[in-house]
């Protein structure tokens, strides 16, 4: 049960302790159930989730051996939570907004009993166990299917809206229960924007086209980009697209259980400095995917994480170049015990 | 601009001062770009837009009247908005997670010259002009499609995925930019759960089945409920539908500018306890719809807000009997100048 896992990294870093946690997703880690409204785990005793009566009834359904506690209309949670709380030692929060962190003070008598700790869950989260993985193959391989339906559909004189329609529904087909994220799809000079969502342009012919979607499955998800051209490419084109295509398999050679994230980074970093368009890859290599499309390590310059078997990541090199277009080549990768696995393995070129 | 109507707000409470946004709605509703690390805005002088790298092209292209500033790889959000905060009134903050408060609070020195204030934005936030009512209309008109292709696919032997999947592409095709909110698709017992999702069940002769979507807009959103029934209507079945569309009948003709959202809500629930049922609507009437699909103002019996002209708000009663099923009936509504105009309008029945 991954709530004793939480226990147990606690002990080891000497800090044991009633937890309190309240992200939704944190919770939906521990617990496997999306809904509750907090989960509060004593150092000794019985694990209680909070539920409002909307979700009530599920919970008690899908839920086992967690005490589930209805929080009835009116009542105050973080009162219930301090309530809970009988321990002389400071109780850890994964995470609150402020104003919520304020009541909850209140509830407890001073902000010296609180202890603000996402960290601890954050690198649980960052390792995934087996049944994990097994969920974020199946959103990998669903993704695939939405690649594989966005290159049949590019050509000029459809929408980029078209494409990210097309794409949806065959992974909805697939087995998606959603989209991991906002689908992007942009072509021609908006390739410059990374983020650019899926809007009424038109793809002409010779435009780069960017497709980053991801699929959901078991509440985990994928990620991938692929890059498309409508047509036949120029000279400038191959080149940014040799680059990037470059770059994205040095960082997959690179990336194994023990090494620094940011080493990842920057082996595909010097790929690009070395095509003399570093100051065109305007973000990190990657990031962790699970429950959230971003999470733990981060693959960047800056970055502390260090690899370790069972990490799941981006690898997604880009090159940006303003009033141009761009190129962006995206993977979801398993760490494992001596290097990288693909989870994502649509064809790069359709 | 919207930035002018926060200071006039701030001026009629009498605490005029600097603004730090960092929650990413906040930041849509004030600037309508998405993809910002946060806004600062000064009582005199021009207002920032903290972007990083990867948006930062684009936001140089879209946003105007806003001084851009590229926050580089390494640098202290916190740090740069205590730099613009010289003023000797208190700074006010929408919201932050607890930790990037306290990297705020050491950033400006103490906490003493922070004040958290998400209400006055909350509450802008839930007045709609014109433009956004325009933006919510189309996503109501495309969420309308939703539920049409929905009432299309629903026969027994049908999955509750396969009714989601079609909804989804027809709403895409009528121009919707993604899903306001996970779809709920939901047969049988199922229906007894209001935040079902949408899963392998396969749908039975007599089942009810719960179709709850929205579509988005221009980064707006809709919300809509109808349910279906596989076959024909036991009386039981009759007897749940009608309590629910009375109740739902009942709170869109209560309505209107200045009353209490509450009584909005203790009129559907009145209709729903004098049928005996009243333990079985586990949740609120409703609540408001925008950039969020749950935004203020709240519908409930234990809500502090009055209704005003520009609202746009759910009015959604339901039944949920555990071991049995469930009916819920929504649509999204404006507040008009003398009542309630219904901006989603699919069909109650096929």
């Amino acid at each position: 049960m991954r709530i004793n896992k939480l226990k147990e990294a606690a002990i080891k870093q000497n800090n044991p302790g009633n937890w309190a946690i309240f992200n939704a997703n944190n919770i939906t880690y521990l617990t496997g159930f999306q809904g509750a409204a907090a989960l509060f785990i004593p150092e000794q005793g019985e694990n209680v989730l909070f539920v409002s009566s909307v979700n009530y009834e599920q919970a008690k359904a899908e839920v086992r051996d967690i005490k589930i506690q209805l929080l009835k209309r009116g009542e105050n949670l973080m009162a219930q939570i301090a309530q809970q709380h009988t321990s002389e030692k400071k109780l850890s929060v994964d995470t609150l907004p402020i104003e919520s962190w304020q009541t909850l003070t209140k509830a407890v008598g001073s902000e010296e009993k609180l202890e603000a700790n996402n960290r601890l869950i954050r690198n649980l989260r960052a390792v995934k166990d087996e049944e994990e993985v097994k969920f974020i193959q199946e959103a990998c391989r669903i993704a695939d299917r939405g690649i594989e339906a966005a290159a049949q559909t590019i050509k000029a004189g459809i929408t980029e809206k078209q494409i990210a329609t097309e794409a949806e529904y065959a992974m909805r087909r697939a087995g998606s229960e959603g989209i991991a994220f906002e689908t992007i799809a942009v072509c021609g000079t908006c390739c410059a924007y990374p983020h650019g969502g899926a809007g009424e342009r038109t793809i002409k012919e010779g435009d780069f086209v960017i497709v980053d979607l991801g699929a959901t499955y078991q509440f985990y998800r994928s990620d991938i980009t692929r890059t498309f051209i409508a047509g036949n490419p120029s000279q400038k084109q191959t080149k940014i697209y040799k680059t990037v295509k470059l770059a994205h398999q040095k960082a997959l050679e690179n990336i194994k259980p023990h090494i620094l994230a940011k080493e990842v980074d920057l082996a595909a970093r010097q790929i690009i400095e070395d095509a003399d368009m570093g100051e065109f890859f305007v973000h990190n290599l990657g990031h962790g995917v699970g429950l959230e499309v971003h999470e733990a390590p981060i693959l960047g310059p800056n970055s502390h994480d260090q690899l370790e078997m069972g990490n799941v990541v981006t690898n997604e090199p880009g090159i940006y170049i303003p009033g141009y277009g761009g190129v962006r080549i995206e993977d979801t990768v398993l760490v494992t015990k001596n290097g990288a696995e693909k989870l994502t393995k649509a064809a790069y070129e359709p």
